[in-house]
């Protein structure tokens, strides 16, 4: 950094009192994950109140060489937005940056800023008698810019895509202050490369994403959801096929749990009961959506899809949850996998994927292998296998001490999976990101080629290494940072 | 270049003789885009037979300085694929890389090389009952390869984006010859930049692409197809809505076409009929399309969409098309819109996306005021009105000479219409790409943002400048060129 004093002096005067601080206890929130893994100090918290002020910030940091980590909601699964323990980054925080700008129920598109919370658009988006078509466990604290930032997937990817999709136009802050632009969507244009696709899952390290333009879909009609107990993971694939072949379009969720991971939750919330009376080693959680005039068909053709695959010999068991209290409750066991199985325990977690094809045979391969490889673990992969990514959770032998074993057989075991799951042709990462804490597993299994393509364009935009530094992906040997 | 007889001797003993040449008339044919606009020289055509070559011959470019043009079916719209005139480059045909690897029915994917004519990877597809959702005119000389790099549109954006949206994994070769990979597709993968992107729609200016994996939707169970009059093209906006609310999961295609293009088509075609008896000053062609299953009940919902418009009052007359041989005499009217102006006279043609919502608008102001500033003209928009990207044509004044006239008045009229879609937020490249037509006006009106990050990238990934110099994007001054 080039002479702080006069940075953080210029910093000041610009944000004003709202918009910069380096009080210990305002900033203390900020510097620690949510999840609490990881904790890093920071030089100052800047909460910019518009992109004029971001552009602004950037060029001084730039002068100054001062090191940048942007940050939404402070709810990513990676460490992507804590700082390194330097104390030489300032957080840059857009939720201050919280309006949305504007809804066009015509065109069904919201322009928002980086800070407005998901939650927030939801109700906005359904007072237009809309709906915006990405949700996720942490949407009362994740943002719109973080959301991008990343990527984030969540439970509706099978039918609409994760951000990536829903992006129709970005606006952004590069290294060097310059604002990138492309938040008037078109629908076709061909001038050349598609340039916020750079900035869709990069993590804050190619800019800072400050508005962005979102797709929105016209409100749901009605929804039906299915529970089904099934013999294997392949009865699960096979039963996945079976209905997307006869209501893809209807089809928005596809998640499997296995046994030990619904026990795990009836154990955990004292209410819950199983949807279904027997026990099977797998279930499936199907939902089916319709638009405004097309809900009253959802019950029969969900009757007709089961009873397809009660013929077929694909389902053990199956219900559809008689109204929306119920479907809710099946919902409520599938989202409480996470707490229930953290709650037995420490467990490796793993967001991983392979080709959707491929999912079954590889959860298949993989438990086994990891509990004769590791003795005393569990293995349990439950999710989205309608879009090849399941969470793949080990859990320690019992008794093991949580730090302990997580530092020492725990890291073996994350190894481990991923090897596996890059052998299998997968992905390390399907929808957490990079962040700091799979950095060194993706410098360690990436494709080189695409390895020295990401370095070269980080290279490229981000000359002097200030953007989210530490994350991702690390510049080349000899190459300028901080 | 360094060492040409070198350079020359090595690519022959690689490739073969079936894969490099010499010889100006086997060359010949390669020099000049089809529509006769630009003619270049090469220094030899390279035809690779696999991936391996083309990384091969890629390696020798670069330790030659040796210029390449990629090129697919030389049908594209820019000339990005026609060599300059130096003679310094060598044309990279693709066309001998023409193996679909494989079709995955169940997976509906089909991995495809580069050289794949469009029309085949249809026929193949339909031959296990899927279909691939994009087509254009030039389909039975384009090739996959040549579609992406173009990031192509056609007809059926409106429902199913344009062939970005269709790539689900892609291989290419990169200026140093190394080897991008991503043929295995996976539904979420959040390990970084998502670089393909990068590769699509980048002319390559980035590298050569030489396979990917395209997703294939289920066959269609049938379609229909209306015709409808209007008073206006604000009113075809307005019943692009009203089919979008009503029918949004169907409509695969809704164009626009004005009188003057009608009666020039019917000039044109000895035996075309107009669908409609009486005259209307704007005409829509709309197609709803259902999968199997779904077919029946289409008339009924086309019925239903034309009664309410009438009521609405959003069309003057409208008809359904009896018969598939009747749909196929519709699309055929549409399709024959640029021949039939082109056979008036000289004409400017400009290929321009405004907001979808705010076309109807832009063509209001534009076509009056085009027609007042250069006196004699007549301005014709029409095509994808619901992807707001209409074909906006200029005929010369009657006796205008052709090649004058358009070097002429014709340039300034281009000026003038770049100017007004640039000021209406629009893109002076909706589908045909930028190529070396119009990269001086991409160079003239593009965001200095996005052109300086276009740069950028363009430095980080090709340092020497090989991969079709001339196109899309200049380089900085002073960058190293050949």
């Amino acid at each position: 950094m080039r002479d702080p004093d006069s940075f953080l002096a210029a910093a000041a005067d610009l944000l004003g009192q709202r918009g910069f601080t380096r009080d210990p206890e305002l900033m203390d929130a900020w510097l620690t994950d949510w999840r609490g893994r990881y904790t890093g100090r920071a030089l100052a918290l800047a909460s910019p109140a518009s992109t004029a002020e971001v552009s602004a910030l950037m060029r001084l940091c730039a002068r100054h060489r001062v090191p940048i980590v942007p940050q939404g909601g402070n709810s990513g699964m990676s460490g992507g937005a804590t700082p390194d323990d330097s104390g030489q980054a300032l957080v840059l925080s857009l939720r201050r940056m919280d309006a949305i700008r504007t809804i066009d129920r015509d065109a069904r598109q919201a322009v928002c800023e980086a800070g407005v919370v998901l939650q927030t658009l939801h109700e906005a988006a359904a007072a237009e008698r809309l709906r915006f078509p990405l949700t996720l466990g942490g949407k009362g604290s994740a943002t719109v810019g973080g959301l991008i930032a990343t990527n984030a997937g969540g439970t509706q990817v099978l039918r609409h895509g994760t951000m990536r999709a829903q992006v129709l136009g970005l606006e952004g802050v590069l290294a060097d202050g310059s604002v990138f632009d492309t938040l008037t969507p078109l629908k076709k244009d061909n001038r050349g490369f598609d340039l916020k696709q750079l900035l869709i899952g990069s993590e804050g390290t190619l800019g800072v994403i400050t508005a962005a333009t979102l797709r929105l879909l016209p409100e749901i009609g009605g929804r039906v959801v299915l529970w089904a107990g099934l013999n294997s993971i392949s009865d699960a694939r096979r039963l996945l096929l079976h209905c997307e072949a006869r209501a893809g379009g209807e089809m928005e969720g596809f998640e499997v749990i296995p046994a030990h991971s619904l026990a795990a939750v009836l154990d955990h919330l004292p209410d819950a009961r199983s949807p279904l009376a027997g026990d099977h080693r797998w279930h499936a959680l199907i939902e089916l959506v319709g638009g405004p005039g097309e809900a009253d068909r959802l019950p029969a053709l969900a009757e007709s899809l089961l009873g397809q695959a009660f013929e077929a010999g694909l389902v053990e068991d199956a219900t559809i949850a008689a109204n929306e209290a119920q479907a809710e409750q099946f919902w409520l066991l599938r989202d409480s996998i996470s707490p229930a199985e953290r709650a037995i325990g420490p467990a490796m977690q793993h967001d991983i994927s392979v080709p959707v094809d491929r999912m079954a045979a590889f959860v298949e391969h993989a438990v086994p292998e990891v509990e004769a490889r590791f003795s005393g673990t569990r293995a349990v992969a439950f999710g989205h296998l309608g879009d090849g990514n399941v969470h793949f959770h080990v859990l320690a032998p019992q008794g093991a001490p949580r730090g302990e074993w997580e530092d020492g057989e725990g890291k073996a075991i994350s190894s481990f999976v991923h090897d596996l799951v890059t052998d299998w042709g997968g992905s390390i990462s399907a929808e957490h990101g990079i962040g700091q804490m799979k950095r060194d597993e993706l410098e360690r299994l990436g494709d080189p080629v695409a390895m020295a393509m990401m370095r070269s364009v980080k290279q490229a935009l981000d000359p002097q290494g200030l953007l989210n530094p530490g994350k991702l992906v690390a510049l080349a040997p000899g190459a300028s940072s901080n």
